[in-house]
């Protein structure tokens, strides 16, 4: 491998120059510059990171910091980050906090022991006291904290429209998910839905649940032995939601004729369950891209149009709910 | 943050000295190297990994390469490799290659300049160049080259015994899915079932398939449009048995009665469906941590045992298949 040595050599200058002009930093005449950058090329130098970060001050790497990414709403939110900043030449490395406070300490350290120059947070605890006194930006992504620049979709509307969808469709007995109570994303799809529900003709009774796998079938199998008279179930994930649908069929209720389902987030297995899901589609691929946006943004001294990015949500029609006509 | 001369003025000593002690090099007494310790932690001194592993040309990074963290197997897999890892007080960072040569050339890059003691991945190109002279050793995961130390699980006995069982339960027109042609675990749960079927008295069809979610529903609607006869399906990974699933009761097939399906993997999601699905375990989290351990086995010079860890794989019964007496 090429060192820095022979792109000296090469171009006919010093070491300090080629440093100078691989680091933007000091004069180098434009003659120069090209030499040097020409020598790069020739040779196939790639310049070691870890030194040039120690110089600089700056790396290339981003940190991307996962709730769980065994929830696949998550990985399609990385595939959108990864996306834009491989446009923007950068290199991101991602991290699975696991819902763990300890294991995102961990990989907070580990990113700034690495000098990443940003972090995109996705996690449970953006609220707390471990983003602060870093010497790089944070933007948080699918998350809401008021402390921090954010990309998230939009949750009270999100809950509206489930609700009002499940309403219109004829559900009189409805059962609303509420997730996690600490996550402002997952209470403004909940608040949304019980604003809704509430200037509506309807019952309504609320279930907490979490987001993870684990304990979407139990929580399933609560909701039809506390409630079996629900006809309507608006879910907080989709996760939650094909839960509760595998338990409605296991159970014999027939959808979407005696029971409605609808679920949020729409993971790319939504379209695979069968019935197919019908759900609030948040724009996962796109938050990550615009998450991305921002911080490269903010590095970079930008001035921002907005500080906090609020994308929109939709109502993805599917089988776990009846039709109507359009005009109704 | 306390810097190496808060440490070194805490305990009384020269920055060199505490620079020995941190990096355990060269002459240190044992009451000095109390002293350091004890300023350390009073101080809650962080080293900068960056400047260490320039100094140690060893940092405490391991980088995980994905081929799809969309496909749910492979979160999994990186369950477990970072709860080993994390146990051996080592920081893990992942790069999702997404199927593109170019991504993992990417990331490998990424991983190198950033002084990672070691690589495992996972994805479709390890007979490639791409892990050609690295200064670190790779550990392959779910794959298999020759070239590297692997851990796998036994795909030739998983075609077999989801063979078995399909013959076993009653099917006579076998529709076989073959995966990926480039990879060895795929091809041989392929060549297990293969000569499985070769040896029963049933007809039976291939069909090659991909195992990314995009294809996985063009490939089930053209699987029963071609082979409309067929009784029993065996997929090459579980998101091809889920979207087989979907197709077929949505054209109104019986299942498991008229047809039964047996997929491959145990993705948390096959056992949401419904029908639940009839798989073959992977135990993924187990390869993870076995990839972690083999590979910090290298890392530390010690002896191997294997160097190809191939672990066992499991029929697990579910609802897309007949049930058979256990002593037929």
């Amino acid at each position: 491998m090429a060192t820095i040595r022979d792109v000296a050599k090469r171009a006919g200058v010093s070491v300090a120059t080629v440093s100078r002009v691989l680091n933007n930093k000091g004069y180098a005449h434009e003659d120069t510059r090209k030499l040097v950058n020409d020598a790069i090329k020739e040779l196939n130098y790639k310049p070691n990171e870890v030194a040039r970060s120690l110089y600089k001050k700056k790396s290339r790497l981003i940190g991307l910091l996962l709730p769980d990414i065994r929830n696949p709403f998550f990985p399609e939110l990385a595939r959108g980050v990864e996306d834009e900043m491989q446009e923007q030449g950068l290199h991101l490395i991602i991290g699975n906090a696991d819902e763990k406070p300890e294991k995102e300490i961990d990989y907070i350290q580990t990113f700034k022991q690495n000098n990443v120059i940003g972090i995109i947070s996705a996690t449970n605890h953006a609220e707390t006291k471990l983003y602060e006194n870093l010497s790089f930006p944070v933007v948080l992504l699918d998350r809401i904290t008021g402390s921090y620049p954010s990309v998230y979709a939009d949750g009270l509307d999100g809950g509206k429209i489930a609700a009002q969808e499940m309403v219109r469709r004829g559900s009189k007995r409805i059962a609303l998910l509420r997730g996690p109570i600490e996550l402002r994303t997952a209470q403004d799809r909940f608040k949304g839905a019980v604003d809704e529900l509430c200037d509506a003709n309807v019952d309504f009774q609320v279930i907490t649940s979490s987001f993870s796998f684990h304990d979407a079938e139990k929580m399933a199998k609560t909701l039809f032995e506390k409630f079996p008279e629900t006809d309507g179930i608006i879910a907080s994930n989709d996760l939650s939601a094909a839960a509760i649908l595998h338990e409605a069929l296991r159970i014999g209720r027939s959808i979407p004729d005696d029971l409605q389902i609808i679920g949020y987030d729409d993971i790319p297995l939504s379209k695979l369950l069968f019935p197919s899901l019908s759900t609030i589609r948040q724009p996962a691929y796109d938050m990550g891209r615009e998450a991305a946006k921002l911080l490269m943004n903010i590095i970079n001294n930008k001035p921002l149009a907005q500080k906090n990015i609020q994308l929109p949500v939709t109502f993805i029609e599917r089988q776990t709910t009846r039709k109507v006509e359009e005009n109704d």
